[in-house]
C-alpha cells in the first residue's frame, strides 16, 4: 500500500457529486456478518482470528476481488492508521487492537470490508451525495458476492447475529453525513435532533459514535437494525433525511432574508481567513470551511469550491498532515502546516 | 467649504510621514489664549462672541492668513460638524454648542485656530509622525503672528489666563497619536501608563479625554501646562514618548521571537478579513487596522500599506461615510458602507 498516494488522492465519496450534494456530503450502508462456528472477534485468539482473515480472503477472491488490497493494520505504524481511519477505512476501535485483523478495500475506496473488528466481516459501501438505496444496494451486492464462499451465523428468529445485540437482525447500518448549518445558526437543530431521534434515527457527529458535532457536520443513521427488513429501514431514513434536508433548504432561505449581509459576511470573511490565516486548528478550520460550504449552497460563492472543501475534509486532518508534512507531535506545527495547505489550495478562490 | 471635497481628501498629518512614523501617527500641539477684557465663552453673550469672532478674525488678516476659511459651526448641519470632529478640526463641545463660535483652519488641515471653545482662541498645530517641538515651533510661529493685533489675558505670576484652572500658565497641551499593539498583547502597556503618569503625562484613547483605547491607539499628552516653560513641556514629553517607543519595538521583538506564527497569523487573516468581511463595526475595524499596522511597522507585509490604514482611519467614521453613502441613521447599515469603502481600498493588498 502506498500511503503517499493517499495524501494525495480524495476517495470518490468526497467527489462533491450525486443527489442534494449541496446538503449531503455522502451516504454509506454497511452491513455487519459473523462467520458460524468461530467466536466473535473480542473473544476470539489470534489463530482463530487468523482462520477468519483466511476464510475471508478466500472468499473475497472467490467473488472476485482482488485480495491485494488487505491491509493488516498490525503492519501499519500509527501514522498510517490515522490515514485509514481518516478514510473511513478502519474504525478507532480497529486501530487500538493487535492481531489479525484489517480491511479489504476496491473501486477506489467506494467499497470495503472491514476484518475482525467487531464483527468478522463488516461491508461497507459509500458514496458521494444523498443516495441511501444506492449505498443499500451496493453493499447487499458486495455481501452477496462474498457470501457465496462463506456461512453466516444466522437465527431463523432473529436474523443476523452480531457482536454486539444492538446490530442483531439485519446487521444493517445506513447514514448520511449532512451539513446542517443554517439550522444551526436558526437554532432549529435541537428539534431535528429530537424529532430524528423520535422516528428511530440516531443524530452524532462527524466521527461518528461520542464525537463532537464540528463544522456543523453531523451523521444520522439508523437507531435500530432489527424488527423491519433493510430496504424499510433505509427508506425511514430516507423519508426523515428528506424532510431535514427540506428544514435546512428554508433556514437558509430564511437567513438570506432576515440577515442577509450579516449571513455574506460570515461567509466573506471565511475564505479572507482561509486565504490568509498561518495557524489554523481543526474545529476553526471545520467552522471555516462549513461557512463556504453553505454559501456554495446559497450561490453566494461558486458552486466548484465545494471540491476544495471536501478535499481539505480528509487532507488537513493529523494523520494526512502527518504524511505530507513529516510528523509532528505538536498540535501547534500541525495548526501551522493545516494553514499552509488551506492556503495553497484556496489562493485561485474568489468572492 | 466644499464638505465633499473632504470625504476624499486625507489631512496631511495622516501622510503617513515624519520621525518614528512606524508608531507615532501624529504629533500635535495647541496653544490656549483668551482676550483681555472679554468674558471668557464659557460666560458671554452671543454679542460677546460675535466681538471676538471679529477680533480674531481682524487678527488672522492682519497676520497675512485668508479669513476665509472660517467655519462658524452654526453654520453646519449636524453630519458636517462630525466630519470636522472627525477631522480633530473642532471638539464635541465645540459641536454642541450654538452661538458665535468656529475655526479657522489654514495650511492644508495643519494649522487651526478655535474661536469661542473653551477659551477665546486655541491654536493647534498638527504634523505627521514624531516631532513634538515642530508642532510646538509651529503653533507658537502662529500665535505669535496673530498675537500681534490682540491683547491676551496674562498674569505676571501665573502666565496666560485660561477657562479651566488646568491650562493655566503656557496654555500648552502637546501630544503625541501613538499606536502601541506589541506592549498592549505582550500586557506591559499597564506599566506603561501607571509610568508616564508618574511623569507627570496622562494617556488617553483616540478621540480624547474620556474615551475608549480603540485599535490600540493612544494619546499622550502633558498633564500641567503650569510652572515650566513650553519647550521644558514639550522636551519632557519628548523624552518620555520616546522611551515608550523604545519599550514597543522591543516588545514587537519578543512578539516575533516567541510567538511568531501567531503574530504573523494574526496580522495575515485581519488582512484577509479586511479585503472581504461586509460588515465592519468601528471596533473591530480598528482592531484589524491595528494588526495590519504591526506587520507594516515589522516588516512582514508592505510598509507602504500605512497609507490605507491613514486614510480609512479618517474616511470610514461616521460622518464621513454618511457624506460618502449618504445619511444612515443605523449603525448596521453603516458596518455595511465601512465594509464596502474597506475592501475597495483593500482590494490591491497583497501578502
Amino acid at each position: 500500500m502506498n500511503f503517499e498516494q493517499f495524501v494525495h488522492s480524495i476517495p470518490a465519496w468526497l467527489s462533491g457529486e450525486g443527489p442534494e450534494s449541496g446538503i449531503v456530503i455522502s451516504s454509506r450502508a454497511r452491513l455487519a456478518r459473523n462467520i458460524r462456528g468461530i467466536v466473535y472477534a473480542h473473544r476470539a485468539d489470534d489463530e482463530q482470528l487468523a482462520e477468519v482473515v483466511g476464510y475471508v480472503l478466500d472468499a473475497a477472491q472467490f467473488a472476485g476481488y482482488d485480495s491485494c488490497n488487505f491491509i493488516r493494520t498490525d503492519d501499519l505504524d500509527e501514522l498510517h492508521k490515522h490515514i485509514l481511519i481518516e478514510r473511513h477505512l478502519i474504525s478507532t476501535m480497529m486501530a487500538s487492537k493487535s492481531g489479525n485483523r484489517g480491511v479489504i478495500f476496491m473501486n477506489g475506496e467506494l467499497n470495503s470490508i472491514l476484518v475482525n473488528e467487531e464483527d468478522h466481516l463488516r461491508f461497507q459501501s459509500l458514496r458521494s451525495g444523498f443516495d441511501p438505496l444506492g449505498v443499500l444496494n451496493e453493499v447487499e451486492a458486495l455481501e452477496s458476492a462474498v457470501a457465496r464462499a462463506l456461512n453466516f451465523s444466522f437465527s431463523p428468529r432473529y436474523g443476523y447475529l452480531t457482536a454486539c445485540p444492538t446490530n442483531i437482525g439485519t446487521g444493517l447500518r445506513v447514514s448520511v453525513l449532512i451539513h446542517l448549518p443554517a439550522l444551526v445558526l436558526t437554532k432549529e437543530i435541537h428539534r431535528v435532533i429530537r424529532s430524528s431521534s423520535q422516528l428511530g434515527l440516531a443524530v452524532r457527529g462527524y466521527y461518528g459514535e461520542g464525537s463532537d458535532v464540528i463544522g456543523n457536520l453531523f451523521q444520522i443513521s439508523n437507531q435500530r437494525s432489527l424488527g423491519k427488513n433493510v430496504q424499510e429501514l433505509t427508506r425511514a431514513l430516507e423519508s426523515v433525511v428528506k424532510r431535514i434536508i427540506e428544514y435546512e433548504t428554508q433556514s437558509a432561505e430564511t437567513l438570506m432574508e432576515e440577515a442577509k449581509n450579516q449571513t455574506e459576511d460570515k461567509i466573506a470573511r471565511s475564505i479572507g481567513i482561509l486565504k490568509t490565516a498561518r495557524v489554523l486548528s481543526t474545529h476553526e478550520f471545520m467552522n471555516l470551511c462549513s461557512a463556504v460550504r453553505l454559501g456554495c449552497f446559497i450561490g453566494f460563492v461558486d458552486k466548484n469550491y465545494v471540491h476544495i472543501l471536501n478535499d481539505l475534509l480528509i487532507l488537513t486532518q493529523p494523520g494526512h498532515l502527518g504524511e505530507r508534512y513529516g510528523l509532528k507531535e505538536d498540535a501547534m506545527e500541525r495548526d501551522y502546516m493545516r494553514a499552509e495547505l488551506v492556503r495553497e489550495r484556496f489562493v485561485d478562490v474568489k468572492l
